[in-house]
Formats: C-alpha cells, structure tokens, sequence
C-alpha cells in the first residue's frame, strides 16, 4: 500500500491551544465509502537529537507537569514551532539551547508518529556527532533543565531509567547501532 | 528527586472528547515559588503487547487516518477505556481481539510516557509468551486491522518498517532482550 485507503472529506476546529489544535476530522474509506470520524490533535511536529561523543550521549533531566511524577530523563528534543524552519535547524537550534552543543556530522536516524492515535504529530530523530561545545542561548524556563552527560559504557541503565517514548526509542536505536559495529 | 519538585494548584477543562479532556493546568514550584501553566491532553492511559512465540512476533497493520499516510505497522495495542480495569486485564481483552491470541505467560516490559510535553497518557508494555490460538470477540472496525506474524529471523526489518513510537519501543526492547540471550 503505497497511499491511503482513505480520504479526509472535513475537519473542524474544537479547540485552540499552545500545544496544537484539537480537530474533529471526517474520513471516507475508498473501497467501501464507510465514513468515520477522528479527533485530532494537530501538532506541528518536533525534533529529537541522539548526540553522542566517544564517550557520553547527551542527556537532559527535566520537570514535565502534566506526568505529576519527577523529572525524566530525555533526549533534548523541541517542537517545530518556528514557521519554515526545516527539522533539521530545529533540532541544530534545539541541541544548542538544550545542552550547549554543537555537531559536525548529522544523520537521520528515525521518523516516528509518537501517538498516531490522537495526534498527527510526527517526530525526526537525528544522530550528532562531532560534538562541541557552544554557548547555551537564553532561553525561557532554561533554568529548569540540567543537563546529564551519560556514559555511554552504561547505555543500558538509561534505557532503563528512561520512561520517555521518543527518547526510547532514540537510544534503542543507538544500542542498535553500537551493537552491530563491534 | 523521588516526588516531583512542583504542585498542581488548578485545573480547568477546555474541551472533552472521546480522545480525552483537554485541561489547562497551573502548576507551583516548591522551590521558587514560580507558576506555570500547561495544557494537558488528559488520557485514561493504555497497553502494547509484544507478543513473541518461536519463529515470530505477531504485529498489526491498520489505517491511522489522522497521520494521512497508508496503514502503519504496530503491536497489537489499545486504550485502559474499561473503568477500573487492570492494565494487564485490556492487555489480554487486546491481544485476543487484535490478534486472536492468548498467552501463558506475562511480563511488565516497560511503562512509558507517550508525549509528556502535551499529554499525561501513560502506556504499560508487556511482552506476552506461551501463545495459543483463541477466538477473535467481535469488536467495531475489526475488519480494518491485518494480523502480521512478522518472522522473529527479520525482527531488524519490522524495526525499520515501523514508524509507531509505542510499538518501535516494544520491538527494540524484545530485540535487545534476544540479543542478551545469545
């Protein structure tokens, strides 16, 4: 199956947020013309970064309220909130403001749809490497992320420590990749 | 950090759906002082189920009409929509309706926070052994989900495949577990 078997025949706008628009969306199936009805939250889309030097991958540890549970560990990662911007400069963006960072070398590693049932939001994972360091612009609420440079002899215990879906998924693929070069 | 450096002090429903109930939350923190306000796509939470027996892991294949692209290839998964039903009770009630199996045995693979910049679902992955066939209850738009018995020999192949952050999680844990066993 190459397109979808589907198409969208009307959406309307429930709600408007910071985080995205929530849209009630009509499809119509091609084969048998059977109508169904989605709720969507549209999302711009987002960026996660896997920035790794010989020895640490990057890390930060950071307050998500809507969870009501500690800090999680997570890639840095952002939203394509800047109109035009392409994945890429976001995530270069990102990787700077995050953790102070720049690459030489980018790679993409992985799209994902992080809740394909209730939001479109797709989400670019790229590998960084040749780090270095550069200023952290300021940013708003910057205070409350530290940074969590973390030995990649210990991969595993992130994994495990992890309960974040896109960085999951990002540091998964790592080990996949580390694993296979020895 | 063993309980969370903030607390909930509001909380205002903007819209509700099927989906969930779209909440505009105020959050205080304890050490500052400082408010912050957050929307949350507030979600009952759901279950993936790695379902492995010797030669395959059983997958689906379904529309996600909201991504706008063909079918996505994904563990049989599905929504804690039942009130007050365990996670591992929906997680057998889902593999028997996706994939017509049951199991013997069941483990807590990983719990994991979907989008925890916008939402609070929370998602329990089990891996699921010991499988027998059972019958597939009648469940509405059934006839839209394909059973793919993906061959465990090609399990690399179903990772590059999938682009669903929940199943690409399950998928990269079962495989790093099988690599460890070797």
């Amino acid at each position: 199956m190459t397109t979808p078997r589907f198409e969208r025949i009307g959406s309307e706008t429930a709600w408007r947020g910071r985080i995205g628009t929530v849209r009630v969306e009509r499809f119509r199936y091609l084969d048998d013309g059977a109508e169904v009805t989605r709720e969507n939250v549209h999302h711009p889309g987002a960026v996660g970064i896997v920035a790794v030097d010989d020895a640490h991958v990057w890390l930060v540890r950071q307050p998500r309220e809507i969870t009501g549970v500690p800090d999680l560990l997570e890639i840095p990662a952002g939203k394509l909130d800047v109109d035009g911007e392409p994945p890429l400069a976001t995530a270069r963006r990102e990787l700077a403001e995050e953790v102070g960072k720049a690459a030489d070398a980018w790679e993409p590693l992985h799209a994902i749809w992080t809740t394909p049932g209730f939001s479109d939001e797709r989400l670019h994972l790229f590998l960084a490497t040749g780090l270095r360091d550069v200023p952290r612009p300021p940013v708003e609420e910057d205070e409350r992320i530290e940074i969590v440079p973390w030995p990649l002899a210990r991969l595993d215990d992130a994994i495990d420590a992890c309960e974040d879906a896109k960085s999951l998924v990002g540091l998964l693929l790592l080990r996949r990749r580390l694993a296979k070069r020895r």
